[in-house]
């Protein structure tokens, strides 16, 4: 390979930029990503980050949902203080009222007769509405490529419940990393071996699963597994990374709620899907979906409970480190861990063999990157378009036969 | 014009730059600007920054206003946290004693025969009182110009009333613009059209009254008005910007006072001054002083409790705007447009012809500036000196004979 | 001297850098320096800062005490987080496990029969205690020098006492001048000149003792005088500087506590240490220790709350000064002085004779660190060394016959 086509190659440390021109930025706007939530969104305008750009979103006096640029093309006021009124959202300032595609539809101080509103078309993006979440696209596209129906998002079977909205003050790829990196989840995630719950004994510090990572259409994921209770069986636990930043991992009520190994052969039945979306180099939003498809109608809320109980216990006087109390609760553990991680490129790193699925994870975006600049199709379209426009992402945890990948 | 006659210009993006050796500085510092006011300046020193400078204001023991350099020029401490005793300010560090000239006065750790303290000066600038304001000449000049007698402070008929001193967390640019620009009072403060104030029929957001922007010796005035009562009358409202930094509006009670129509014949009988002192690039503290000439003689105890009415309403708990709630509140209404504009040449904008005030004062300035530049005198000195020191700025509301501008 | 040779010197601005690289941080990493105390570490990781390094201090489960880098090698997860096990620290994210030397003993996901633990060595530098301080030593050479063994931390006799660690927000330099500056006691810290304590009427405002600076082997000493009670004595106040950055005083009960000034013939019997660390460059940590050699048993127990009557008194509503109430709280008037001092080299100074105190220590440390850069040993080791390792630092307060410096 000659010099100059390996100096062309997407550099590691560019992962974590995502603004407008950047690698990864560039490569994120041919996508469509989450930027809010249908409950969230009520009656006034929210001044959201995404990329690095300045946004404002808002939900019209129609219902119309609108994603246009911070600040007035008039004289720079912020449309946060907007009012939603009259079919769009008016700048506080002197008025000017723009509708959902961006389009100037009123200037109370300019005489209606010269049409200036009309020559007047502010930045805007299309959003789209899919099972209570918010997709945007912030591609530069004459057309936006159709939005993938994420089967947790569509589906009309089992129970779906959004949790609320997260915001985190890291890179975004210092999480995205975790969800191909089982192993973290014996060492820092580590439970009371008695405590019953498929973590405890599962992800044993003492003894720590074998796992393997598999190249997906979709993305990837790692495969954890442990010798099953009859012959020919295992104890598996299935996580997903898809493209292009999309986290499913299906083990949810194992991890917290105490049951019987016999539980296990059922398998779980909830999908817990972590939607990403970087607000620049140093934030990311966290949209959350479980999607239950099991037979317990109160499912969700048994849930909750458990998850509350996992309260960190008290904090020493003397303990004055940032992210303290962490322990006993899986959220702040890892927010402890990668919050305290450098930026890929600027942290000193020694990579070994339990980080293949890292690997496996980096080279994924990398070379996706690179064939979007060279002028191909993101993986993630082109394998939604292979399914009918559909995405099924993998994730299970219980006792299944071997070889059942 | 040659390409070298053009590159000269101003730049309008140099305006709300106001450090020493700016264009915008330099044009600042051949004015008195406003750095406190006699309440409020007590027994301890004050810091304060004044065109980027960081400065200390004291009353000395005589009673004399010194404005000195924040640090002391032996060792560099803070005379914020110096005493005033002996005839001047004294370092607490090691007891250099300054005078309100910058004359040192004593060394107590020197011995005294050598007479070292009288070789010493440190940085000052002279400050003059004028009804309750202290006023400060930043400039180089061997000798300040005459302050000039600004008719509201100086005046002996009337009620005058300074309003607490307001520090604002923006550029100064973004504040003056204000004050030439009418028609975003019938946008930003539009009022309940049937609660009785002049500003809510007046400033109607559904029929924006129509303005002039007329050029003034001491700067500009914008004039509002439509038809009045009888044939030959009109309503008018009409507000002045003084240069280098002064607004005064005339409309403060009717602003915020319910009061029947009739009462506008009479006109209103209070100027509203506000004297806005650049801190730095990105903030200002205004000054504000309103002078009453009309009959009541508890006028300002009756327009107190009015402005405290105009409370800001209670903000929801998923409104997270930093500067909500705003409605209601014409100052907190003003903050929230003009902090969140970015500098003046960062922001991106597309002036319209209710613009034209705006401009104009673009326009004024930048030629003060370029005019002071090529070493002409301030207009603003120009225009005191031709009315024999005296300063009388033009506002008005009410009802009068049509041509009267 | 040629121009060559000249700009080869150290320049007065670099002192105030301390980082890895800078010359006052490279001649800083040939000392060992206090980083903590025993009483403080506790069983949790200390995230410190030291010398711009960021570092983990910690007890292992053996009583050994460790400084590690603070970022683990592996995927940079910060060890402040670490569990304290097994012998060493065991980072929270994938449980790599280090011991006090840095070498990594265990790699919970990866198979042990690869002996990939055994390859890994983090950051390490060495740690001793010495009377309750723990000294590290952050120099580059194969092997530490010995640490040296300061009078009052390892003497047998006499009581000693540890205040609890300080943190300050600004350069180190501001704070170690004061030092050599026996001046601004009687300005800074003057006292009430009725109210019985040496400092107030030695250190009097309007009569200011005479004073040396002169030069010692471990750095130098100021001495002030006034003529004592009887011919042939005088009452001296007598504080020293030693290398690299360690203050002693001698007269902290005098300074406190009321007493008659027959008392002051057997002389003060406390040695107040101060051991200052740069963090980084804007900022640093004091150690204190009180060595008291005199017969009072309960010394320290009525020192305490003479310290706690100098409580500053009650702050007025308009006093906005950052570092007020700072008036009558010897520490406060220190903080409100040395922290409004911009960083020697970008504050304006004026030096007088009264200044040849700090003159001198800023010579004996930029020479020092010119000697070092040459190849030199630091005269702080050097003196130790000449002395058997043990460095004894002069400090005395009281009455005694001319002539005895």
């Amino acid at each position: 390979m000659s010099v100059t086509k390996r100096s062309k190659k997407v550099p590691l440390a560019d992962l974590p930029y995502v603004g407008r021109g950047t690698l990864a930025g560039d490569w994120f706007r041919r996508h469509w990503l989450v930027v809010g939530t249908s409950n969230e969104l009520r009656d006034i305008p929210q001044a959201v980050k995404v990329l690095g750009e300045e946004l404002v979103l808002f939900r019209d006096d129609q219902g119309r949902i609108g994603l246009l640029g911070l600040y007035c093309p008039h004289r720079g006021t912020s449309l946060e203080y907007g009012d939603i009124e009259d079919g769009g959202i008016r700048c506080p300032y002197h008025g000017w009222l723009f509708d959902v595609d961006g389009q100037c539809l009123a200037m109370p101080g300019e005489p209606a007769e010269r049409g200036f509103a009309e020559k007047v078309r502010h930045l805007s993006y299309p959003v789209q509405e899919q099972g209570g979440l918010l997709f945007a696209y912030l591609g530069s596209d004459a057309e936006a490529p159709p939005l993938p129906r994420y089967l947790p998002l569509v589906s009309e079977q089992g129970q779906r419940s959004l949790e609320a909205t997260r915001l985190y003050n890291y890179n975004w790829f210092n999480f995205i990393e975790n969800g191909a990196d089982p192993v973290h989840f014996s060492i820092l995630h580590r439970a009371d071996p008695n405590d019953g719950t498929w973590r405890s004994w599962f992800f044993d510090f003492r003894d720590v699963p074998q796992f393997d990572a598999v190249e997906m259409p979709y993305g990837m994921k790692v495969i954890s597994r442990k010798p099953g209770p009859t012959v020919g069986t295992e104890y598996v636990d299935e996580k997903s990374f898809a493209l292009p930043a999309i986290l499913q991992i299906g083990d949810t009520e194992f991890t917290h709620l105490r049951q019987p190994r016999e539980a296990l052969a059922a398998g779980s039945h909830n999908a817990h899907l972590m939607f990403v979306t970087p607000n620049d180099d140093a934030s990311f939003t966290l949209y959350t979906v479980n999607h239950y498809t099991g037979p317990d109608n109160e499912f969700f809320a048994k849930l909750a409970p458990s998850r509350r109980v996992q309260a960190p216990m008290e904090k020493m006087p003397y303990d004055r480190r940032e992210f303290s109390p962490f322990r006993g609760n899986v959220r702040t553990e890892d927010i402890a861990c990668q919050a305290t991680q450098k930026l890929l490129g600027e942290r000193c790193e020694q990579l070994a063999t339990s980080d293949r699925g890292v690997i496996m994870l980096r080279k994924l975006i990398l070379s996706d990157i690179e064939s979007v600049r060279r002028g191909g199709q993101p993986r993630a379209l082109e394998n939604a378009q292979s399914h009918g426009g559909l995405v099924k992402i993998d994730s299970f945890t219980g006792v299944r036969a071997k070889g059942l990948d």
